[in-house]
């Protein structure tokens, strides 16, 4: 273990001592952060950098604790905090705790006793937690005197810069990445992707472990996965019954809808009550930081009034409308064209083939093969091209950044992946081969996935691995700090996105044109029992450890989600009105096609406004979470109240030319009493 | 003018002295609200009242203002309120003001030096702000030692129930209504009603004299006149043209399609504009008082943990799912039902009269007549049982009642009125028909609407107003008592309900069946023009003045507007694709019915497509707006930050076993600053 040391007291500050707090010196303290510099760092850097995080408040410090790792390489920092730096951190990010009451209110340092668990640093404030405030403590250092950073006196910082997003930005930071802590890992590891038996998984462990974005997509996974186990026994049903009835297929495809709508509904509520008790819900928004990446001329900010580097939001709409926009149209265009030459391909090599017969059996794999090859490389340059353009686009805050690469890339995927299937379905509207078409794709790119999602890893790390020992040959370093070393050597985690990519596609399958193939749910359901072992097991053991981010909810895939359901009563309609057992009924009935198409038109608007009216009346926040909330807004108005009546009381007395106030605190009071009671209208029943 | 006394000092509490502030005692103050007690009151019961009004804050009265009337019938209250009292409960109400840096914060008491005109209360506070402060104060006068209302040992009081909705109930509070003043009334009429010219309204002083509601009624009816006046001009040029050709239809189906969803839109971003200029935006919530006849079984509030009478909102859910919207549809099954036997009707008689040329040509008009009186009287019956009904689900707050009432009158009113003209257009399909009737419904209702909305009132001003000169002459009252019984006599305002609903019925004629009869919106310009006048009088002179409710946008009409605008895609798709020209096209074109309808359902989806991304794209607040509320927030962001850490200083010198605080306040605190910060993300550009 590392004996973290109180920084000596400066000098030029004399008069200031510091709380004594016996929590704070402590052989037991854990490091929690890495923080790998450049290498060869300018000492004088490296010492001014350990100062600016150890230094108290007062000073604009962070009151951090900090240790020099005492690598070979020298261009370690390792980085903890004491248990009330971390408690008051807490409360400065609005963090959610439980009450003694039971409800979720947030945390507030000074009445820290009457919230559960308080007296347990460890119980009360999660691992990932810690790592967040650490990280968010770090990204909000800020340049008080500096005119420049010590011991590189061209990089010039502006007042108030961030001094750690500059750091990251000229290279002098090379990375950091919160640690791993063996014992929690290895207990997690043994509840999770070790467990032999088909049981849930321990969603608050892996809250605890490694914070809320995390969590939330494995708790969607299994969620998702556990919601298509009827749907999958209902297919294995149709399928053995061999039901070929038009009956079959309208009812399959109506349960289908209503599952998808009740579904999405139904997890907006889970996740509410999720983010309920991880008390993310409430708190997940604050002032970041801009991105490290994030430039502008200096300037005026006209909402802080600070000189800044300033990027107005106009711009930025110009740069996604005329260019952005633009450009995924043209991809949009290749992909198409790609996807129209080869069903060409395909048409003229079976002519040729049948033509000459016998010559070359494995030719008529080739137009496939090409496609394939082709969609896959175009999804992965445009996911390139996407995110030069969002860098280029500068948004300010990396949650915007992220969100519009998600949008961006999820748009053209959605259409690289279900094009040739809309094609077949509508325009060619040939359901054998449809149903050809979507057996291969679901085997597939299941077993393709699976096999890049955890070779690729693999690979890397018994690659690295290697490499790691041979340089553990020629350097002699403590086991713990190698063992911290391995870690930073691992490859970053590269986020949730192709994860929830691959379930919005299944999720895409299904819904889509589960009439088509009815065992659609069963194959996802035993891919995702796979998929969700494998995630654990790369999350813990492949990668970096990530930081945590609190979720609220899943974001911009809930929408996607949606769409998807509004898109398949679309589809589902469409394919049904064009089976051939529709057809049968019809000619055996002697009905024109035209009454056809009015009446599958006339039900799909009336489904997609029973779609429409079941979102609205399934409430999104659970009734005892709701009452919880408004509970504490309650009590929280009456306490202002009571709050400014007392003022009101003690002003009364004072004569009216006292009455001159300071500006700031008082603004603030008034700020305070009024923003909190927006957006929402308390009714107590 | 009224002397407003001081109440006497209360022998119990000789300790307590009142603040003095010289402008309560003043001649020229105006009586703002009259209760009018039933009659024969009890004088204990009259007594106590004005004792609860007039009381100190420290023993739970309100300190207003409360004059005896000195009317004949001594059943009569004037209140008002003094300077210093407006202005603590416009901070306790949360009213956002104007601040000296031109932005809108929440008024603080004793910053009010910083507020733009805040030494002139009748500039800072508008007439019906000061009535809205005391009405609710008065609504917030609680039981606190009475066991009963004195002077009434039958009628008992529960702890902390509002008094003055229990006198409500028991009919010994008659009726209570904000006062006119004359002065503002005439400078606002000339400027108004009465004004020649065509120019827009004084909707900033309708505002400050009517308050939000109102304003924003005459805000959207101006709006929308204006944003049809193209929509007219181009009617007019096709009309005139007489293009009848498909491409004309087409055109200006189109253009209303996006008509509908842009003037929707940009009335959002207006509305918001109006909303953040008034202070109404961010304010707009408050622990309402539950109605008057919120009934519930006395019990404890989960949410306030008080002894409270109190209905389950399970119970209302399960009223309104099995009684409500069943009866609602039985209704819409009778006004179905009454249709039905219309057509069948009119195309009997239509049969006899051909058949038997000749005999009584006024007994064509026979089934129209009869229709029409079954419609108004479905209308006012079903109005009448929605009231009932809503009644007896016993909503707890005001707004949620009427927010169920609109809705289902609404809903029975938007099939009442189009069901018709969706059947002549959906399933007769015929075209001609539906112009015919599209162009007497118009013309007729608009006829008919004027009369009702202004005679009615009229006759029973004059009936009323000879009343009162009889009883005049009876009673010798002053001339000023007079004058406000005189208020007292006319009929209360009704609300806004049956305004919008002619709106909407106009906004349905023209974006739902606009390509059949282009002449719609001039018609409806017209008619408006003379409305604004016409509601404008009667506003100010036919009604009681309503107390003013904070009004930011027009709440469940805005959906209701929007929702039409989806419809009409729907219904304009359709009713072109049938329309004789296209059918000529077709048949010359030599195009199958069932390719038409294909492109049309495919036109239409991209349609509502565009419309969904339209609505998506155009923001809802507009910058400038957003820009400064950013800027507020961050401010008090800013100053939340620096409170904590001054606390965070103070609080470490302290020693850890000093730290057990007081639990209220400190809970508020937390509370206060971290729900101000929930459902927002700043993005600082």
């Amino acid at each position: 273990m590392f004996f973290f040391k109180y920084p000596k007291e400066p000098a030029a500050m004399g008069s200031w001592t510091r709380p004594t707090c016996k929590c704070c010196i402590s052989s037991a303290v854990q490091p929690l952060v890495t923080l790998e510099l450049t290498e060869n760092i300018n000492m004088e850097t490296k010492q001014w950098l350990m100062a600016r995080i150890q230094e108290e408040k007062i000073v604009a410090g962070t009151e951090l604790m900090v240790h020099p790792g005492e690598d070979d390489d020298g261009n370690m920092l390792l980085v903890s905090a004491s248990q009330h730096v971390l408690l008051r951190a807490a409360e400065v990010l609005g963090f959610y705790k439980l009450y003694k009451d039971g409800s979720m209110i947030s945390f507030s340092y000074r009445d820290r006793r009457n919230f559960q668990n308080s007296d347990n640093i460890n119980e009360f404030l999660t691992l990932a937690e810690c790592q967040f405030i650490i990280l968010h403590t770090l990204e909000n250092i800020k340049a008080v005197d500096e005119k420049y950073i010590p011991g590189y006196p061209t990089i010039t910082l502006y007042p108030r810069e961030a001094i750690f997003n500059r750091l990251r930005k000229n290279k002098i930071l090379h990375t950091f990445y919160p640690l791993h802590n063996e014992e929690l890992l290895t207990e997690l590891g043994n509840r999770w992707h070790s467990h032999r038996n088909l049981s849930l998984q321990p969603i608050d462990s892996i809250y605890r472990y490694f914070g809320g974005s995390v969590a939330m997509y494995f708790s969607f996974l299994e969620y998702f996965t556990c919601s298509l186990i009827p749907m999958a026994i209902f297919g294995i049903i149709l399928v053995s019954l061999s039901m070929d009835t038009i009956d079959k297929c309208i009812l399959f495809s109506c349960l289908n809808m209503i599952w998808s709508t009740v579904v999405m509904e139904l997890w907006k509520r889970q996740s509410f009550v999720l983010s309920y008790t991880w008390g993310t819900m409430q708190m997940n928004s604050q002032f970041e930081e801009p991105r490290a990446d994030y430039k502008g001329l200096m300037g005026t900010n006209p909402i802080t009034h600070r000189y800044q580097p300033y990027y107005p939001a106009w711009k930025r709409k110009v740069k996604i409308w005329l260019v952005s926009v633009p450009i995924l149209c043209l991809f949009l265009g290749f992909s198409l064209y790609g996807m129209f030459v080869f069903f060409r391909a395909e048409a003229w090599v079976k002519a040729y083939h049948s033509e000459n017969d016998g010559c070359w059996a494995c030719a008529l794999y080739l137009p496939s093969v090409l496609h394939t090859l082709y969609v896959t490389s175009m999804n992965i340059l445009y996911k390139m091209v996407a995110k030069v353009l969002t860098e280029w686009e500068n948004h300010r805050l990396e949650t915007s950044f992220q969100n519009q690469l998600t949008i961006k890339v999820l748009v053209f995927r959605f259409v690289n992946c279900f094009a040739a299937l809309f094609y077949i379905s509508f325009y060619l509207q040939d359901l054998e081969l449809l149903r050809k078409e979507l057996a291969s794709l679901l085997v597939l790119t299941q077993i393709i996935n699976q096999l890049i999602e955890t070779l690729v890893p693999y690979l890397h790390k018994a690659f690295i691995g290697k490499g790691a020992g041979l340089k553990k040959a020629t350097m002699e370093n403590a086991p713990d700090i190698d063992k911290i070393k391995s870690q930073g050597q691992m490859p970053p985690f590269p986020g949730m996105f192709d994860e929830y990519m691959e379930l919005f596609v299944q999720f895409g399958y299904i819904s889509l044109f589960s009439c088509i193939y009815p065992l659609t749910a069963i194959l996802i359901v035993v891919n995702n029992i796979v998929e969700i072992r494998m995630d654990g097991l790369k999350l813990c053991h492949l990668f970096r450890k990530p930081f945590n981010s609190p979720a609220a909810n899943i974001g911009v895939w809930q929408t996607a989600f949606e769409l998807i359901g509004f898109l398949s009563v679309i589809t589902n309609c469409f394919l049904i009105s064009i089976s051939p057992q529709v057809e049968e009924y019809c000619t055996e009935n002697n009905i024109a096609p035209k009454n056809v198409l009015i009446w599958t038109v006339g039900v799909e608007h009336a489904l997609l406004a029973i779609k429409v009216i079941l979102a609205f009346v399934i409430p999104d926040i659970p009734q005892w979470v709701k009452l919880r909330i408004d509970r504490v807004e309650y009590q929280s108005l009456q306490a202002l109240k009571h709050k400014l009546a007392e003022a009101d009381k003690g002003h009364s007395r004072e004569t009216e030319e006292k009455e001159t106030w300071p500006d700031g605190i008082t603004r603030s009071d008034s700020n305070e009493s009024s923003l909190h009671m927006n957006n929402r209208q308390l009714n107590l029943l």
